[in-house]
């Protein structure tokens, strides 16, 4: 098993020693990504004290034989054995009497099914054990995640010349996830989401066949996906010259991103961080086009712990991978928002995405 | 409102009047795109005798009033009022004390904390009862389906000439995604599998850097999406002459799909086409290496029901789309899989996907 995960083993298996916890059932692939490299579908967990045992079918077997070094595999036939009953024979042959299991990753109705097995087991609900973990990223993550941004980076940076009048949303925005799948991405970290003039104020915008017209505002948000590790990054454009109103919102945001990344280091309070930005777009003109949201973790999921907002609890924590995006939306007008990946650092913090930000396109 | 989902909503509310139930609380995106043609993230549903209310956040509040012509729209502000706060007071404003809830959607640690607000409320865990509509499709969602089959037989019927000695799985799924899109597909079915040689026995493979040889057994199993339907097939090829090996393989899973398509009518026992499969896997020399699941339901979901496998309960309906896949997988060696997606009809079934079955590739 490579130290990474040893590492993340033993840090979960301290929390449970507190808690005095015999074991851990896990239903959140990511959380099995995370703890045994498992990157397939269709599996299921139980970490003990002292053994990782991973439950898949005949599906997914040679892919955990693969992957998942140093862990007891389990092949069930899902015709002969619920998966009620094949976790509780791990219990059983492992003398398991207490376990902790991911109630923020089990459906009622599964759970209800897998519950009536466990009779005698005393099975206490557990949210977010593994995840208050994987906010603090390893040198390995971090890594991956720089790989993501910088075939992001480049992505874009090569189909620059594509983003002129006429082209569709919808085609620039295959181009970029064909062009970062060609630079060595494994896949994309979301569908992308790019959206031109008054569609760019949508903050989920899905690709359409509109084409890019002289004046248009333009967002782009995309990343990559390497090792399992995504990245998140947004540009803002205009196609030629800003009027003097686009230019406002565009600095705005800009403003605001630079206050919110210059609040960050470690032992910040995420809420000094969100406030750094909101004071400056509530002060502005756009401030009743704003959203409350201004970033997020960013792992092996696209939004993960913690989400920087006005009601989060997080301090910042050196190693900590978080969007900063601070974002305009004129309904009917169109948008701007701004996103970068950083690493909080003891004094500060570290870029992960590099494209430039240059506002105006020149068409 | 189209005719289409105002069918689909009288089904459901006869089924829930049968019951005496009030409400539907809808937590499936899936269900909701069916019932409210909404396709964006982050919304709930409640489906009362007489109205639909879709509650979403900003993010995608433009979107649903885009979408969802003759729903009651909801846009919740998450800082300020949580989801069972918002479901509650639909409740309230509606005099509605009893619900029904989709109990396979919810995740166990959020249903806890939604039903904390809904005291005096009487909740009534339900299952598929969505899900069941789904399985009998209307004609449009057939013609969406054939559309996306059309994409996917095109976009390999294109791609074929690069499937050629020395190309990698990666490159080569990669272009048939990026073809299929450039066909008009608004995104992929699914991650494309697309296996060589040894690793086409993985009935899962992610594409890798594996590179075509001469000989290999070859597996793609990919499909398309075209207005939230998707499409799934499977084709095997072996690069150059097959051997005797192969070939019998290959006819072997060909002669099994051929027996469970010439057993599909409305009324037919799904066990009775499984069987019909089974029945030819099973006498041949590769006994050992196929699996239990012959298909599935494919829709707005890759898969969906009814599951087709020697356990399965369901009666097979007109209208149900299914897919026929029988697969034969000797680890170490390769695999080969056959997959088409057909359309169950009063006397038998027609094909959806289209493309060649031949099995040599020209090298």
């Amino acid at each position: 098993m490579k130290p990474e995960f040893t590492q993340r083993l033993n840090k979960l298996r301290q929390r449970m020693a507190v808690d005095g916890q015999q074991a851990l059932l896990i239903f959140s692939l990511d959380n099995l990504r995370y703890l045994a490299n498992y990157s397939g579908e269709a599996a299921y967990g139980i970490v003990t004290l002292d053994q990782v045992y991973l439950m898949t079918d005949y599906r997914f077997i040679e892919q955990a034989e693969e992957e998942c070094f140093g862990c007891q595999l389990i092949c069930r036939n899902r015709d002969r054995q619920s998966l009620g009953q094949a976790i509780r024979q791990v219990l059983d042959e492992t003398h398991i009497t207490s376990l902790l299991f991911e109630a923020g990753h089990i459906h009622l109705q599964m759970w209800s099914e897998i519950a009536q097995e466990l009779n005698g087991i005393t099975c206490t609900a557990s949210t977010g054990l593994v995840e208050e973990l994987r906010k603090i990223k390893d040198e390995w993550e971090i890594a991956q995640i720089r790989k993501a941004a910088a075939i992001a980076d480049q992505a874009l940076h090569d189909c620059m010349p594509m983003l002129c009048i006429g082209v569709s949303e919808r085609d620039f925005a295959l181009e970029l996830e064909y062009r970062m799948q060609k630079l060595g991405a494994e896949g994309l970290s979301f569908p992308s989401i790019v959206g031109f003039g008054p569609r760019s104020a949508l903050p989920h915008c899905i690709p359409s066949g509109k084409t890019l017209a002289e004046g248009d505002l333009v967002v782009i948000d995309f990343g990559a996906v390497v090792n399992g590790y995504r990245s998140d990054m947004t540009r803002s454009f205009v196609a030629g010259k800003a009027s003097t109103r686009q230019r406002n919102i565009f600095d705005t945001a800009q403003r605001a991103q630079q206050a919110a990344l210059q609040s960050l280091h470690a032992g910040q309070l995420a809420t000094v961080t969100s406030a750094a930005a909101s004071d400056i777009l509530q002060a502005s003109e756009f401030a009743a086009y704003t959203s409350t949201g201004l970033g997020h973790g960013v792992g092996i999921q696209l939004h993960e712990q913690p989400f920087i907002s006005p009601v989060c609890q997080d301090t910042l924590q050196a190693n900590y991978v978080v969007t900063i995006e601070p974002g305009i939306y004129i309904p009917g007008y169109g948008g701007v928002r701004i996103e970068d990946d950083v690493v909080i650092q003891s004094d500060g913090y570290s870029f992960i995405s590099h494209a430039p930000k240059n506002f105006e396109l020149e068409i």
